[in-house]
């Protein structure tokens, strides 16, 4: 049982999974129950210098072409960063966190979706000494669809300009993962809005209460 | 026996060790020996994001303060930058590298220092790949006389700034490292300059031959 005073819960998917209004959701649905907001964080980045790594991740330099080896060690330093200014003194003071994204991302992106599996969880072990998000809620889409719904919105990021079967191999790690561990739920994104947060709602109804009960 | 065409060369030490000065010397004694001036590197930096990353790690920004795991895989991160853009491509087209630091540093900075020596090994495993330079010249100095030359050059950085004890761990860590690995040698930088450039050039005298019939 943890010994922490908050909960970290983090909300994941693919690029166009619906994380934002999730994340909106959430935030209400929580601050509702346990009657304060929670501390928001996104990530790559969510610190000062956090975000000025995140750039460095997202914007693409075709003079020197950001290799796959520090794309996972730079989300690393912003995740150290902010866990250790930010989340864990957060939970430390009672205060829950909600997350958009966390290592669960890395695993699958840089993991799954790079190849690098054996760096990410080197790295992982080694930084994260079994830090984890209490509750994860994995928004699960087929990446056709979901890029459709990200290009939608405006300009694609480095990231997100990633040939289609980088994206494959990143949702297979993801439901792989989840299928592995009871604190990630799996929510079907491809359906409707209003039925993607009925879905959420119900989770939460289920499993807050037990969350609550390990404070 | 190497596979490179171009080797890579190495000087490393403590703060006021002497490493400027020992590079024009090395780089002068190289560009005679072989015909042709070596890239000059530096860690961490080196390629325009390797220098963004370097930034990061030296300017300390006291409303975020950077923790040491994070400085740990900016440096890694600016170090797979350099190796994937600047170090690989020059020796694979024959040319000589010659490096202002690189993994040894932070074996000893954040290893020895910082007291990380698990994560530096874990992610120098993973991301090196076993890469290493052909021949690394470690400048031993007393880190008291090194800060107090350092100090004389101007305002101390962030790394600088550490305790007198972190740097004493970092020595120790140089010299034991030094003592396991062959391909580093220690030269005694408390001598005078003259001395110093003397013990260089006795040392390259005997090793560039080999390192010349190893292309």
């Amino acid at each position: 049982m943890s010994q922490q005073k908050g909960k970290f819960i983090v909300i994941e998917g693919l690029e166009g999974a619906g994380k934002s209004s999730a994340i909106a959701l959430i935030n209400d649905i929580i601050s509702q129950y346990i009657g304060q907001s929670p501390v928001c964080t996104r990530e790559p980045g969510g610190t000062p210098l956090a975000e000025k790594i995140r750039d460095l991740v997202k914007i693409a330099d075709e003079s020197d072409p950001l290799c796959d080896e520090a794309e996972c060690l730079l989300i690393y330093a912003a995740r150290s960063q902010l866990i250790a200014n930010v989340i864990k003194p957060a939970l430390s003071s009672g205060k829950w966190v909600l997350g958009d994204r966390h290592n669960l991302s890395s695993l699958a992106y840089q993991g799954g979706g790079r190849g690098l599996m054996p760096l990410v969880k080197a790295v992982s072990d080694a930084c994260l000494h079994g830090f984890k998000p209490d509750l994860t809620l994995y928004l699960d889409i087929d990446p056709t669809l979901g890029l459709s719904r990200a290009a939608s919105r405006g300009k694609l990021d480095r990231i997100e300009q990633q040939a289609i079967d980088f994206f494959e191999r990143a949702r297979k790690t993801y439901l792989k993962l989840a299928h592995e561990d009871d604190s990630i739920i799996v929510i079907d994104a491809s359906q409707s809005m209003e039925q993607v947060h009925d879905d959420i709602r119900l989770q939460l109804q289920r499993l807050l209460p037990a969350l609550m009960g390990e404070q």
